[in-house]
């Protein structure tokens, strides 16, 4: 099914510029991070009102992830005691479209600069789109998730 | 800037089937429709464990939008009364990379098809990526969205 479909081809409206050099040990490392997104000087004018939400969406290609081969099941969050889990229902970036989403403070946007808190992507990530969190559209009150993700 | 980065191709991994064939003309018409999400049986494994979720986000390419054209500012939701915005503060379709994001309700998931209910996505739409919808990562309690954004 999939070849039936055209190819799809993402342009980087952005980067991402943080001290993230690495990927760090722990996950929750990023919560406290501040960094910039740095969005191509000529969208600028497409960024104007985005400084009245308080969290935007960053879509971003994680570039990092050079692994040749994509198993479809992978250890949560990477942790070898943990049962194998189809990769979709992870957060791992080895997956078919390495996308990256990541809900962020907006702390402030200067011109085409964008200073957010919790971004969970390198310095140099290819950013490819950023949306206004609405919680209409974004946000699910009563949601849940399986007890072998809370454990974790 | 942009230009320094790599070209970044997506595969599609499955398709929308919807009775969506064209965009409503109430945005709020898309919520209670129930549509399915064919993963490429390829990949039908990678979703094992994604039933313990009780929301996903479905990341798609809104390859119906054919406007050779992408004004930087669009009246928001469309509504020509509302002053213009730039593009990345609103959800318009008409965007750099044609990426939508939904979070949607699993209401099932049977092999490769997964019963979503929610998806603003019109029969056809090629999925990019399926991803759990995890609170601690996706939700935000105090969101702020600007006026001008409540009052549509």
């Amino acid at each position: 099914m999939a070849t039936e479909l055209p190819p799809m081809t993402l342009k980087a409206i952005g980067v991402v510029r943080s001290k993230a050099k690495e990927t760090p040990a722990e996950r929750d490392w990023w919560e406290e991070l501040v960094s910039e997104v740095v969005i191509d000087s000529s969208l600028t004018e497409a960024l104007d009102g985005l400084e009245g939400f308080s969290h935007i969406i960053v879509l971003y290609w994680m570039h990092k992830v050079f692994s040749d081969e994509m198993p479809l099941k992978v250890h949560p969050r990477g942790r070898r005691e943990a049962p194998l889990r189809g990769l979709f229902a992870t957060r791992t970036p080895n997956r078919p479209n390495r996308i990256g989403k990541a809900t962020v403070r907006l702390l402030q946007r200067q011109g085409n600069t964008l200073r957010v808190k919790g971004l969970d992507a390198l310095d140099g990530t290819p950013v490819i789109d950023i949306k206004p969190y609405i919680p209409k559209y974004d946000s699910v009150d009563d949601a849940e998730v399986p007890q072998w993700r809370t454990k974790l």
